[in-house]
């Protein structure tokens, strides 16, 4: 097998631990396996370099960020290939651009383009096992880019992709995906295979461990994802297409998100395209709309709620006001108080009442549901933040997810 | 004017000295100057990463190394940019590859073979102050390599020849060449002017400050080096070509060098070839030999003594004892306790008597002279070290150097 594994910043994170993942690497080389390893910089160190740049100016140029960054994660890559070779095996540390990433302008949030892994491909020939700088690659002038938070793991899933690997491996503190918050309910259990829509909609359960980027360029790669611990040898929960889980759950997990905020609109104007202008607005502020409730509350005025994440809220705030000033809006409450429980489970598809489940178990704990939305695959409710556990291990239980 | 400016690592050794250097750099640049600047990284970081590698191995691949210690380099060019733009110049950070700096395949250790300007001098002409991370370059593969020791004064040479700049300034934490070192004699001061061939007769004044091979490039590419402090504002010594200075002293200066070891060759068969013999094995086993005299002793033997670096001193003793054990040499001797005071200036050219001059004051003061070679500019002898302070006391004071 072709195996591309990525460490993250803590499984680097000191002289230490990057010999552990040198054993860990060698291991799976041993087993008969191609390896290309993706690394990020040793945990603290991409910090330390933004303080220094700090130190000089609250807006640093992105192209200079890009240059003092990516230094990071070329020393990880360079010491684990040095362990490597000690070791007796044959081994070369590659930066991004060596390792053919090639990706748009935007400096320190770039997006891959296009990798030529002609590189990778010719040393995976001749045995060795090879070790990439994660995080960056190059525009087209050449110059260093880096690719925003969660860049190594995008590095390895894009490289994975272009090298037709059998595997990506997440490496990171955790042993996988669990049905929930294993802090909420010692019941909750790591799961062994999972759809890709799965992950995304369990975001908050995998937020930590993978985020939604890099499952969606796995998803569009079609590259086999398993996230697992680097410091044990458990097995991983394997991210993949929904056609390779044999047995498909009913429900899969429970996800909560407590960074959510309600904001209600009261006594709307009911023109025509007056919803589309708010959400257009925010869209342009770059606020993230997640739920949106629209009730019809009298005959010339209507009511609408939604939810944003709470970073957004202040923003948000700022686009409401002008119509409140416009009156166009009668009144605009904001609530930081509430939570998002979801029910996620790619078997929903095909059942009916899973949805009428949940309102049940809400119901059977007295909890008010404020917000329902739900999607093929999941149900989602906003409820009062100070329920979440109680609805999260409520409905842990309810669909009898402790196996 | 167009100025290259180097700082040493002890110059940009943290954060406050990153902001002086762009300070100073500033100033250059508010004079009307284009400004290149070139960096070396922050003081310790190379040894960090050094030790980080020996953790892994004694003996690491170069490739790896030279991807890991070029980062350093990175760090402090685009801190050091972020700084400039800080203050509102228009500032670009260049690692070695994007300056255009090709280097042959010797990891570690390589040589520049030919720098493309054009990025930097599209830059300059944007009136960008440009900031290139030194010490490193690019091979024909496109890998990254690093220029060994004193690599960042190389690379600013090179860069100053490249764009035909008017000067390059080296800076470090001494305020130029002296007419000896300073703590033999207070009599010592610094020299306005001084030949690239008598900088090079000096080195051991220089060493700390430039190396050979620095000297050797600016003198190749006629680069007018600057070699200054950037604590102080006071102005440096000038190393230009003999044309360029008008007023040729007869001395410029007195050189000290105790790292030397001398190898007495007794009884030597005198046979033909059986010195070349000798000193070939000894370039071979890459014995840097100074100074040797030969003296006939008897009919059929002949006496050798040469002088090596301390350091060779192991290898020599090697080469030197396969003779021995031949029969070819009947014995051997080695003396530590020896230094080489040389006298050093171009107007010795036209001048008799410098070196006799040299040879009284020694005998005046009671010094056995040991051995003794001269060149067009120098007169070096070698005396016992406990004279060293003595010799170059009396010498500084024969050839009138407090001025």
């Amino acid at each position: 097998m072709l195996i591309v594994q990525k460490f993250g910043g803590t499984s680097v994170g000191d002289l230490e631990r990057i010999q552990n993942v040198a054993n860990r690497v060698a291991k799976t080389k041993d087993a008969g396996n191609d390896v290309v390893v993706v690394v990020s910089a040793m945990s603290g160190e991409t910090n330390k370099l933004v303080g220094y740049a700090e130190h000089f100016s609250e807006t640093p140029a992105r192209a200079e960020m890009d240059m003092l960054l990516s230094s990071g994660e070329r020393v990880t890559a360079s010491l684990l290939s040095i362990a490597l070779q000690e070791m007796g095996y044959k081994a070369t540390a590659m930066s991004g651009r060596k390792a053919g990433i090639v990706t748009d302008n935007s400096h320190t949030k770039a997006r891959i383009e296009d990798i030529d892994p002609i590189s990778m491909q010719d040393a995976v020939k001749e045995g060795k096992i090879v070790v990439v700088a994660g995080f960056q690659g190059v525009n087209e002038h050449g110059d260093v880019t880096t690719l925003g938070r969660g860049g190594s793991d995008l590095s390895a899933v894009a490289i994975a992709g272009a090298l037709k690997a059998d595997l990506c491996e997440i490496y990171t503190d955790v042993t996988g995906i669990f049905t929930t918050d294993p802090r909420i309910t010692s019941k909750a259990h790591k799961l062994e295979k999972i759809s890709y829509d799965e992950m995304l909609e369990l975001a908050s359960l995998g937020a930590k461990v993978l985020q939604n980027r890099s499952v969606e360029m796995a998803k569009k790669l079609n590259v086999n994802l398993v996230t697992r611990s680097s410091f044990s040898d458990e097995e991983g929960t394997l991210i993949t297409k929904e056609e390779n889980i044999m047995e498909k759950p009913l429900v899969s997990g429970i996800a909560l998100d407590k960074n959510q905020a309600r904001i209600s609109l009261l006594g709307v104007k009911d023109r025509p395209g007056i919803a589309s202008e708010i959400f257009n607005k925010l869209a342009k502020a770059d606020v993230n709309v997640d739920m949106i409730v629209q009730n019809k509350a009298a005959s010339d005025t209507t009511s609408i709620d939604f939810t944003v994440a709470v970073g957004d809220l202040h923003d948000a705030k700022a686009v409401v006001d002008e119509f409140v000033q416009n009156g166009e809006i009668a009144d605009d409450t904001y609530n930081e108080d509430i939570c998002k429980v979801s029910v996620v489970g790619v078997g929903m598809k095909s059942h009916a009442g899973v949805a009428a489940k949940a309102f049940t178990t809400m119901a059977d704990n007295n909890i008010n549901i404020n917000m329902i939305s739900t999607s093929e695959i999941k149900v989602s409710m906003v409820i009062d933040e100070k329920y979440a556990e109680l609805a999260v291990r409520s409905l842990h239980d309810a669909y009898e997810l402790e196996k």
